[in-house]
Protein backbone atom coordinates (compact mmCIF):
# COMPACT_ATOMS: atom_id res chain seq x y z
CA UNK A 1 0.00 0.00 0.00
CA UNK A 2 1.69 3.66 -0.63
CA UNK A 3 1.88 6.06 1.79
CA UNK A 4 -0.99 8.01 0.42
CA UNK A 5 -3.11 5.48 1.00
CA UNK A 6 -2.24 4.29 4.13
CA UNK A 7 -2.69 7.78 5.47
CA UNK A 8 -6.17 8.12 3.89
CA UNK A 9 -6.85 4.51 5.35
CA UNK A 10 -5.88 5.82 8.59
CA UNK A 11 -8.00 8.82 8.24
CA UNK A 12 -11.29 6.93 7.20
CA UNK A 13 -10.77 4.85 10.27
CA UNK A 14 -10.42 7.75 12.62
CA UNK A 15 -13.47 9.51 10.84
CA UNK A 16 -15.43 5.81 11.59
CA UNK A 17 -13.85 5.88 15.23
CA UNK A 18 -15.06 9.16 15.79
CA UNK A 19 -19.03 8.37 14.13
CA UNK A 20 -19.19 5.90 16.55
CA UNK A 21 -18.04 7.96 19.08
CA UNK A 22 -20.62 10.38 18.71
CA UNK A 23 -22.89 7.11 18.77
CA UNK A 24 -22.34 6.15 22.15
CA UNK A 25 -22.37 10.33 22.90
CA UNK A 26 -25.70 10.39 21.95
CA UNK A 27 -26.49 6.58 23.58
CA UNK A 28 -25.15 8.28 26.76
CA UNK A 29 -27.35 11.54 26.58
CA UNK A 30 -30.47 9.38 25.84
CA UNK A 31 -29.96 7.07 28.27
CA UNK A 32 -29.72 9.77 31.13
CA UNK A 33 -33.03 11.22 29.80
CA UNK A 34 -34.64 8.07 30.34
CA UNK A 35 -32.83 7.60 33.90
CA UNK A 36 -34.12 10.64 34.95
CA UNK A 37 -37.56 10.47 33.38
CA UNK A 38 -37.60 7.00 35.72
CA UNK A 39 -35.95 8.41 38.57
CA UNK A 40 -38.97 11.10 39.16
CA UNK A 41 -41.09 7.91 40.02
CA UNK A 42 -39.10 6.54 42.53
CA UNK A 43 -39.30 7.57 45.97
CA UNK A 44 -37.12 9.74 46.75
CA UNK A 45 -34.93 7.78 49.87
CA UNK A 46 -34.82 5.11 47.83
CA UNK A 47 -33.08 7.04 44.73
CA UNK A 48 -30.35 8.29 46.49
CA UNK A 49 -29.73 4.65 48.17
CA UNK A 50 -29.02 3.57 44.79
CA UNK A 51 -27.34 6.59 43.51
CA UNK A 52 -24.77 5.55 46.50
CA UNK A 53 -24.67 2.38 44.72
CA UNK A 54 -25.87 0.46 47.97
CA UNK A 55 -27.97 -2.67 47.76
CA UNK A 56 -31.41 -2.08 49.22
CA UNK A 57 -31.45 -4.28 51.94
CA UNK A 58 -34.26 -6.41 53.43
CA UNK A 59 -34.01 -6.98 56.98
CA UNK A 60 -36.00 -6.18 60.61
CA UNK A 61 -35.17 -2.80 61.89
CA UNK A 62 -36.73 -0.41 64.48
CA UNK A 63 -38.28 2.63 62.95
CA UNK A 64 -41.05 5.06 63.46
CA UNK A 65 -43.78 4.36 61.11
CA UNK A 66 -46.61 7.53 60.29
CA UNK A 67 -50.39 7.51 58.71
CA UNK A 68 -52.01 10.28 58.04
CA UNK A 69 -54.93 10.76 56.29
CA UNK A 70 -57.61 13.29 54.80
CA UNK A 71 -60.80 13.99 56.86
CA UNK A 72 -63.77 13.78 55.27
CA UNK A 73 -62.04 12.71 51.87
CA UNK A 74 -65.33 11.38 50.29
CA UNK A 75 -67.63 14.16 51.20
CA UNK A 76 -64.92 16.69 49.77
CA UNK A 77 -64.93 14.14 46.05
CA UNK A 78 -68.48 14.22 46.11
CA UNK A 79 -69.21 17.62 45.78
CA UNK A 80 -66.51 18.55 43.58
CA UNK A 81 -64.79 17.74 39.70
CA UNK A 82 -62.52 15.04 39.76
CA UNK A 83 -59.56 17.39 38.44
CA UNK A 84 -60.56 20.00 41.37
CA UNK A 85 -59.90 16.76 44.02
CA UNK A 86 -56.85 16.30 41.86
CA UNK A 87 -55.40 19.83 42.61
CA UNK A 88 -56.38 19.10 46.21
CA UNK A 89 -54.80 15.70 46.68
CA UNK A 90 -51.48 17.52 45.16
CA UNK A 91 -51.44 20.48 47.79
CA UNK A 92 -52.05 17.68 50.40
CA UNK A 93 -49.11 15.44 48.57
CA UNK A 94 -47.10 18.13 48.10
CA UNK A 95 -47.44 19.54 52.01
CA UNK A 96 -46.99 16.30 53.49
CA UNK A 97 -43.83 14.75 51.54
CA UNK A 98 -42.17 18.05 51.84
CA UNK A 99 -42.47 18.01 56.02
CA UNK A 100 -41.47 14.46 55.81
CA UNK A 101 -38.86 14.83 54.13
CA UNK A 102 -37.81 18.03 56.09
CA UNK A 103 -37.22 15.78 59.10
CA UNK A 104 -35.54 12.95 57.72
CA UNK A 105 -37.94 10.56 56.93
CA UNK A 106 -39.10 8.87 53.72
CA UNK A 107 -42.51 9.39 52.29
CA UNK A 108 -43.11 5.14 51.05
CA UNK A 109 -46.69 4.65 50.44
CA UNK A 110 -49.55 6.69 49.05
CA UNK A 111 -53.16 5.75 48.13
CA UNK A 112 -55.38 8.84 47.52
CA UNK A 113 -56.03 10.28 50.69
CA UNK A 114 -54.10 8.35 53.19
CA UNK A 115 -49.90 8.50 52.70
CA UNK A 116 -47.28 6.47 55.19
CA UNK A 117 -44.28 7.52 55.83
CA UNK A 118 -41.23 5.83 57.83
CA UNK A 119 -37.96 7.54 60.09
CA UNK A 120 -35.48 5.24 60.46
CA UNK A 121 -35.25 3.27 57.03
CA UNK A 122 -33.73 2.51 55.00
CA UNK A 123 -31.37 5.16 56.54
CA UNK A 124 -30.59 5.14 59.77
CA UNK A 125 -32.16 8.25 61.99
CA UNK A 126 -30.90 9.26 65.26
CA UNK A 127 -34.22 10.73 67.48
CA UNK A 128 -36.31 8.64 64.98
CA UNK A 129 -39.67 8.96 67.35
CA UNK A 130 -39.08 12.66 68.14
CA UNK A 131 -38.70 13.35 64.29
CA UNK A 132 -41.60 11.31 63.75
CA UNK A 133 -43.73 13.48 66.22
CA UNK A 134 -42.95 16.59 64.99
CA UNK A 135 -43.45 15.69 61.52
CA UNK A 136 -46.92 14.79 62.66
CA UNK A 137 -47.42 17.76 64.77
CA UNK A 138 -46.03 19.82 61.45
CA UNK A 139 -48.33 17.59 58.77
CA UNK A 140 -51.35 18.79 60.98
CA UNK A 141 -50.43 22.36 61.27
CA UNK A 142 -49.53 23.08 57.34
CA UNK A 143 -52.48 20.66 56.12
CA UNK A 144 -54.69 22.77 58.18
CA UNK A 145 -53.56 25.77 56.45
CA UNK A 146 -54.81 24.27 52.80
CA UNK A 147 -57.68 26.45 51.74
CA UNK A 148 -60.01 24.33 49.53
CA UNK A 149 -63.20 26.43 48.80
CA UNK A 150 -62.64 30.01 49.26
CA UNK A 151 -66.18 30.54 48.29
CA UNK A 152 -68.46 28.31 50.07
CA UNK A 153 -69.22 29.15 53.85
CA UNK A 154 -68.07 25.11 54.60
CA UNK A 155 -64.67 23.15 54.49
CA UNK A 156 -62.78 26.20 54.49
CA UNK A 157 -59.79 24.32 54.90
CA UNK A 158 -58.39 20.79 54.77
CA UNK A 159 -58.10 18.53 57.93
CA UNK A 160 -55.77 15.60 58.61
CA UNK A 161 -55.61 13.07 61.25
CA UNK A 162 -52.14 11.39 62.04
CA UNK A 163 -50.78 8.42 63.41
CA UNK A 164 -47.46 6.86 64.97
CA UNK A 165 -46.42 3.87 66.29
CA UNK A 166 -42.71 2.82 67.14
CA UNK A 167 -40.59 -0.96 66.71
CA UNK A 168 -40.14 -3.21 64.57
CA UNK A 169 -41.11 -3.81 61.19
CA UNK A 170 -39.39 -5.58 58.39
CA UNK A 171 -38.53 -3.21 55.51
CA UNK A 172 -36.86 -4.24 52.30
CA UNK A 173 -38.47 -4.92 48.76
CA UNK A 174 -42.37 -6.12 48.09
CA UNK A 175 -42.13 -7.73 44.53
CA UNK A 176 -44.56 -7.18 42.28
CA UNK A 177 -44.72 -8.89 39.29
CA UNK A 178 -43.79 -5.76 37.01
CA UNK A 179 -41.69 -4.03 39.76
CA UNK A 180 -40.45 -3.74 43.62
CA UNK A 181 -42.66 -1.80 46.54
CA UNK A 182 -40.03 -0.48 48.91
CA UNK A 183 -42.19 -0.59 52.28
CA UNK A 184 -42.18 -1.57 55.57
CA UNK A 185 -44.32 -4.33 56.97
CA UNK A 186 -45.57 -5.52 59.95
CA UNK A 187 -47.55 -5.02 63.62
CA UNK A 188 -45.52 -1.71 64.21
CA UNK A 189 -47.23 -0.29 60.99
CA UNK A 190 -50.41 -1.96 61.67
CA UNK A 191 -50.22 -0.48 64.78
CA UNK A 192 -49.83 3.31 62.86
CA UNK A 193 -52.63 2.87 60.92
CA UNK A 194 -54.94 1.80 63.04
CA UNK A 195 -53.74 4.81 65.68
CA UNK A 196 -54.76 6.96 62.43
CA UNK A 197 -57.81 5.65 62.69
CA UNK A 198 -58.91 6.61 65.96
CA UNK A 199 -58.02 10.07 65.13
CA UNK A 200 -62.15 10.27 63.87
CA UNK A 201 -63.80 8.26 66.55
CA UNK A 202 -61.70 10.39 69.34
CA UNK A 203 -61.66 13.55 67.15
CA UNK A 204 -58.45 14.55 67.89
CA UNK A 205 -56.07 15.27 65.29
CA UNK A 206 -52.85 13.10 66.44
CA UNK A 207 -52.57 9.84 68.15
CA UNK A 208 -49.36 8.02 69.03
CA UNK A 209 -48.04 5.06 71.04
CA UNK A 210 -45.90 4.16 73.95
CA UNK A 211 -42.88 3.28 72.56
CA UNK A 212 -43.09 6.92 70.45
CA UNK A 213 -43.41 8.99 73.43
CA UNK A 214 -41.23 7.17 75.67
CA UNK A 215 -38.52 8.34 73.35
CA UNK A 216 -39.46 11.26 71.55
CA UNK A 217 -39.92 12.87 75.41
CA UNK A 218 -40.39 16.61 75.17
CA UNK A 219 -41.49 16.71 71.48
CA UNK A 220 -44.68 14.83 72.83
CA UNK A 221 -45.78 18.16 74.94
CA UNK A 222 -49.49 18.39 75.22
CA UNK A 223 -50.04 14.94 74.02
CA UNK A 224 -52.28 13.03 76.85
CA UNK A 225 -52.22 9.40 78.14
CA UNK A 226 -55.11 7.00 77.79
CA UNK A 227 -54.33 3.63 78.95
CA UNK A 228 -56.62 -0.06 78.04
CA UNK A 229 -57.48 0.97 74.84
CA UNK A 230 -59.00 -1.18 72.22
CA UNK A 231 -57.67 -1.23 68.35
CA UNK A 232 -59.54 -2.81 65.81
CA UNK A 233 -57.72 -6.29 65.09
CA UNK A 234 -55.37 -6.55 68.01
CA UNK A 235 -56.25 -8.11 70.90
CA UNK A 236 -54.15 -6.86 73.74
CA UNK A 237 -55.12 -2.95 74.94
CA UNK A 238 -52.69 -0.91 74.51
CA UNK A 239 -51.85 2.38 75.81
CA UNK A 240 -52.03 5.50 73.78
CA UNK A 241 -50.94 9.35 73.80
CA UNK A 242 -53.26 11.58 72.14
CA UNK A 243 -52.64 15.41 71.52
CA UNK A 244 -55.88 17.62 72.38
CA UNK A 245 -56.67 20.57 69.59
CA UNK B 1 5.99 17.41 9.05
CA UNK B 2 7.62 14.12 7.41
CA UNK B 3 4.85 11.67 6.13
CA UNK B 4 6.22 9.36 9.30
CA UNK B 5 5.38 12.03 11.94
CA UNK B 6 2.15 12.99 10.30
CA UNK B 7 0.73 9.26 10.45
CA UNK B 8 2.50 8.72 14.02
CA UNK B 9 0.26 11.70 15.06
CA UNK B 10 -2.63 10.30 13.33
CA UNK B 11 -2.35 7.19 15.29
CA UNK B 12 -2.07 8.88 18.51
CA UNK B 13 -5.04 10.94 17.72
CA UNK B 14 -6.84 7.84 16.75
CA UNK B 15 -5.77 6.45 19.97
CA UNK B 16 -6.86 9.05 22.40
CA UNK B 17 -10.55 8.56 20.25
CA UNK B 18 -10.38 5.40 20.99
CA UNK B 19 -9.71 6.03 24.97
CA UNK B 20 -12.11 8.50 25.05
CA UNK B 21 -14.76 6.34 22.98
CA UNK B 22 -13.83 4.00 25.79
CA UNK B 23 -15.08 6.28 28.56
CA UNK B 24 -18.47 7.14 26.65
CA UNK B 25 -18.76 3.18 26.32
CA UNK B 26 -18.08 2.68 29.79
CA UNK B 27 -20.15 6.04 31.10
CA UNK B 28 -23.25 4.11 28.74
CA UNK B 29 -23.07 1.00 30.49
CA UNK B 30 -22.83 2.52 33.80
CA UNK B 31 -25.83 4.62 32.97
CA UNK B 32 -27.46 1.37 31.76
CA UNK B 33 -27.51 -0.09 35.09
CA UNK B 34 -28.55 2.48 37.04
CA UNK B 35 -31.51 3.15 34.50
CA UNK B 36 -32.41 -0.28 35.21
CA UNK B 37 -31.98 -0.07 38.58
CA UNK B 38 -34.29 2.58 39.25
CA UNK B 39 -36.43 0.79 36.41
CA UNK B 40 -37.40 -1.44 38.85
CA UNK B 41 -39.22 0.64 41.36
CA UNK B 42 -41.43 2.02 38.37
CA UNK B 43 -44.69 0.65 38.16
CA UNK B 44 -44.63 -1.35 34.95
CA UNK B 45 -47.60 0.62 33.03
CA UNK B 46 -45.49 4.06 33.46
CA UNK B 47 -42.47 2.47 32.76
CA UNK B 48 -43.77 1.05 29.39
CA UNK B 49 -45.55 4.74 28.90
CA UNK B 50 -42.23 6.06 29.03
CA UNK B 51 -40.06 3.73 26.91
CA UNK B 52 -42.70 4.53 24.79
CA UNK B 53 -41.90 8.36 24.68
CA UNK B 54 -45.09 8.92 25.12
CA UNK B 55 -45.68 11.96 27.74
CA UNK B 56 -47.96 11.13 30.96
CA UNK B 57 -50.92 13.21 30.66
CA UNK B 58 -53.24 14.36 33.42
CA UNK B 59 -56.49 13.99 32.16
CA UNK B 60 -60.06 13.08 33.35
CA UNK B 61 -60.70 9.45 31.79
CA UNK B 62 -63.43 6.26 32.59
CA UNK B 63 -61.41 3.84 34.38
CA UNK B 64 -62.34 0.73 36.55
CA UNK B 65 -61.21 0.84 39.37
CA UNK B 66 -60.11 -2.19 41.47
CA UNK B 67 -59.23 -2.56 44.75
CA UNK B 68 -57.85 -5.70 47.30
CA UNK B 69 -57.45 -6.23 50.82
CA UNK B 70 -56.56 -9.08 52.52
CA UNK B 71 -58.91 -10.38 55.13
CA UNK B 72 -57.57 -10.40 58.81
CA UNK B 73 -54.31 -9.00 58.07
CA UNK B 74 -53.98 -7.37 61.54
CA UNK B 75 -54.87 -10.78 63.12
CA UNK B 76 -52.32 -12.57 60.57
CA UNK B 77 -49.35 -9.92 61.53
CA UNK B 78 -49.79 -10.16 65.18
CA UNK B 79 -49.29 -13.71 65.57
CA UNK B 80 -45.91 -13.54 63.00
CA UNK B 81 -42.76 -12.40 62.69
CA UNK B 82 -42.28 -9.27 60.59
CA UNK B 83 -39.87 -11.96 58.17
CA UNK B 84 -42.94 -14.52 57.79
CA UNK B 85 -45.37 -11.46 57.39
CA UNK B 86 -43.33 -9.66 54.76
CA UNK B 87 -43.16 -13.27 52.64
CA UNK B 88 -46.69 -13.59 53.04
CA UNK B 89 -47.52 -10.11 51.59
CA UNK B 90 -44.67 -10.83 48.92
CA UNK B 91 -46.55 -14.03 47.76
CA UNK B 92 -50.11 -12.16 48.46
CA UNK B 93 -48.75 -9.18 45.61
CA UNK B 94 -46.92 -11.08 43.10
CA UNK B 95 -50.11 -13.28 42.87
CA UNK B 96 -52.38 -10.11 42.66
CA UNK B 97 -50.27 -8.19 40.66
CA UNK B 98 -49.49 -10.93 37.74
CA UNK B 99 -53.39 -11.25 37.74
CA UNK B 100 -53.91 -7.61 37.02
CA UNK B 101 -51.16 -7.74 34.57
CA UNK B 102 -52.38 -11.01 32.60
CA UNK B 103 -55.87 -8.91 32.14
CA UNK B 104 -54.38 -5.40 31.04
CA UNK B 105 -55.00 -3.32 34.23
CA UNK B 106 -51.80 -1.45 36.11
CA UNK B 107 -51.78 -1.79 39.60
CA UNK B 108 -51.36 1.87 40.82
CA UNK B 109 -50.90 2.04 44.69
CA UNK B 110 -49.96 -0.73 47.42
CA UNK B 111 -50.45 -0.44 51.18
CA UNK B 112 -49.65 -3.41 53.14
CA UNK B 113 -52.33 -5.37 52.62
CA UNK B 114 -54.11 -3.18 50.38
CA UNK B 115 -53.66 -2.97 46.51
CA UNK B 116 -55.07 -0.78 43.91
CA UNK B 117 -55.72 -1.17 40.44
CA UNK B 118 -56.70 0.62 37.34
CA UNK B 119 -58.01 -0.52 34.20
CA UNK B 120 -58.27 1.50 30.89
CA UNK B 121 -55.20 3.82 31.82
CA UNK B 122 -53.02 5.12 31.12
CA UNK B 123 -53.43 2.82 27.80
CA UNK B 124 -56.87 2.56 26.52
CA UNK B 125 -58.39 -0.71 27.01
CA UNK B 126 -60.81 -2.18 25.35
CA UNK B 127 -64.10 -3.95 27.55
CA UNK B 128 -62.20 -2.69 30.74
CA UNK B 129 -65.59 -3.13 33.16
CA UNK B 130 -65.09 -7.05 31.86
CA UNK B 131 -61.20 -7.26 32.51
CA UNK B 132 -61.31 -5.71 36.00
CA UNK B 133 -64.38 -8.25 37.01
CA UNK B 134 -62.54 -11.81 35.32
CA UNK B 135 -59.27 -10.10 37.38
CA UNK B 136 -61.21 -9.56 40.54
CA UNK B 137 -62.73 -13.19 40.59
CA UNK B 138 -59.05 -15.03 39.75
CA UNK B 139 -58.05 -12.63 43.10
CA UNK B 140 -60.64 -14.22 44.78
CA UNK B 141 -59.44 -17.57 43.59
CA UNK B 142 -55.86 -17.44 43.13
CA UNK B 143 -55.07 -15.39 46.21
CA UNK B 144 -57.38 -17.93 48.14
CA UNK B 145 -54.71 -20.63 47.44
CA UNK B 146 -51.99 -19.35 48.98
CA UNK B 147 -51.28 -20.99 51.81
CA UNK B 148 -49.79 -18.99 55.21
CA UNK B 149 -50.04 -21.71 58.10
CA UNK B 150 -48.93 -25.45 56.70
CA UNK B 151 -48.87 -26.44 60.32
CA UNK B 152 -51.43 -24.91 62.27
CA UNK B 153 -55.02 -25.80 62.36
CA UNK B 154 -56.68 -22.31 61.28
CA UNK B 155 -55.56 -19.33 59.00
CA UNK B 156 -54.60 -22.49 56.34
CA UNK B 157 -55.31 -20.31 53.20
CA UNK B 158 -55.06 -16.22 53.05
CA UNK B 159 -58.63 -14.67 52.31
CA UNK B 160 -59.09 -11.40 49.99
CA UNK B 161 -62.03 -9.08 49.41
CA UNK B 162 -62.19 -7.03 46.80
CA UNK B 163 -63.78 -3.93 45.20
CA UNK B 164 -64.65 -2.52 41.13
CA UNK B 165 -66.12 0.67 40.49
CA UNK B 166 -66.69 2.47 36.72
CA UNK B 167 -66.27 5.68 35.88
CA UNK B 168 -64.86 8.90 35.46
CA UNK B 169 -61.51 9.39 37.30
CA UNK B 170 -58.64 12.00 37.13
CA UNK B 171 -55.73 10.18 36.34
CA UNK B 172 -51.95 11.71 36.23
CA UNK B 173 -49.28 12.45 38.57
CA UNK B 174 -49.48 13.14 41.95
CA UNK B 175 -46.45 15.65 42.83
CA UNK B 176 -44.61 14.51 45.79
CA UNK B 177 -42.01 17.16 47.13
CA UNK B 178 -39.21 13.89 45.59
CA UNK B 179 -40.82 12.47 43.76
CA UNK B 180 -44.67 12.07 41.27
CA UNK B 181 -47.14 9.30 42.01
CA UNK B 182 -48.75 8.57 38.66
CA UNK B 183 -52.33 7.62 40.32
CA UNK B 184 -56.50 7.45 39.44
CA UNK B 185 -58.53 10.06 41.80
CA UNK B 186 -61.98 11.00 42.72
CA UNK B 187 -65.46 9.56 43.19
CA UNK B 188 -64.55 6.54 41.09
CA UNK B 189 -61.74 5.39 43.24
CA UNK B 190 -63.75 6.35 46.51
CA UNK B 191 -66.50 4.12 45.10
CA UNK B 192 -64.10 1.24 44.60
CA UNK B 193 -62.56 1.28 47.72
CA UNK B 194 -65.53 1.64 49.92
CA UNK B 195 -67.53 -1.20 48.10
CA UNK B 196 -63.64 -3.61 48.85
CA UNK B 197 -64.93 -2.42 52.25
CA UNK B 198 -68.65 -3.53 51.88
CA UNK B 199 -67.05 -7.17 51.31
CA UNK B 200 -66.49 -7.40 55.05
CA UNK B 201 -69.55 -6.42 57.04
CA UNK B 202 -71.74 -8.74 53.93
CA UNK B 203 -69.65 -11.52 53.87
CA UNK B 204 -68.66 -12.05 50.72
CA UNK B 205 -65.73 -11.87 48.36
CA UNK B 206 -66.46 -9.23 45.82
CA UNK B 207 -68.25 -6.51 45.36
CA UNK B 208 -69.02 -4.30 42.15
CA UNK B 209 -70.98 -1.36 41.13
CA UNK B 210 -73.77 -0.77 38.31
CA UNK B 211 -71.90 0.58 35.94
CA UNK B 212 -69.55 -2.29 36.16
CA UNK B 213 -72.34 -4.66 36.13
CA UNK B 214 -73.80 -3.26 33.21
CA UNK B 215 -70.85 -3.34 31.03
CA UNK B 216 -68.99 -6.26 31.88
CA UNK B 217 -72.12 -8.46 31.14
CA UNK B 218 -71.99 -12.30 31.32
CA UNK B 219 -68.55 -11.72 33.09
CA UNK B 220 -70.53 -11.19 36.24
CA UNK B 221 -72.25 -14.59 36.36
CA UNK B 222 -73.26 -15.58 39.75
CA UNK B 223 -73.29 -11.89 40.91
CA UNK B 224 -76.37 -10.46 42.82
CA UNK B 225 -77.91 -7.26 42.32
CA UNK B 226 -78.98 -5.57 46.00
CA UNK B 227 -80.58 -1.90 45.84
CA UNK B 228 -80.54 1.52 48.07
CA UNK B 229 -77.43 0.15 49.97
CA UNK B 230 -75.80 3.13 52.15
CA UNK B 231 -72.06 3.52 51.91
CA UNK B 232 -70.03 5.52 54.39
CA UNK B 233 -69.19 9.52 53.53
CA UNK B 234 -71.47 9.24 50.31
CA UNK B 235 -74.97 10.67 50.75
CA UNK B 236 -76.58 8.87 47.99
CA UNK B 237 -77.69 5.20 48.26
CA UNK B 238 -76.35 2.79 45.34
CA UNK B 239 -76.96 0.09 43.52
CA UNK B 240 -74.21 -2.61 44.00
CA UNK B 241 -73.92 -6.11 42.72
CA UNK B 242 -72.76 -8.97 45.49
CA UNK B 243 -70.37 -12.20 44.52
CA UNK B 244 -71.88 -14.87 46.72
CA UNK B 245 -69.07 -17.39 47.38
Amino acid sequence: MPRGALSRAIVADQIAIELHRNDDAEALRLNQEEKQALRQYVPGAIADELDRNDEIISEEREVSVLFADIRGYSSISENRKAEEVFEIVNRYTETVSAVVRRHGGSVVEFNGDGMMAVFGAPRELAAKEKAAVEAGRAIVREVGEIEIDEAGPENLTLSVGVGVATGNAFVGNIRAVDRMIWSAIGNTTNRAARLEGLTRPLDVPMVIDDFTQQAAGNACEGFVQRDDVSIKGIRKTVTIHILEE
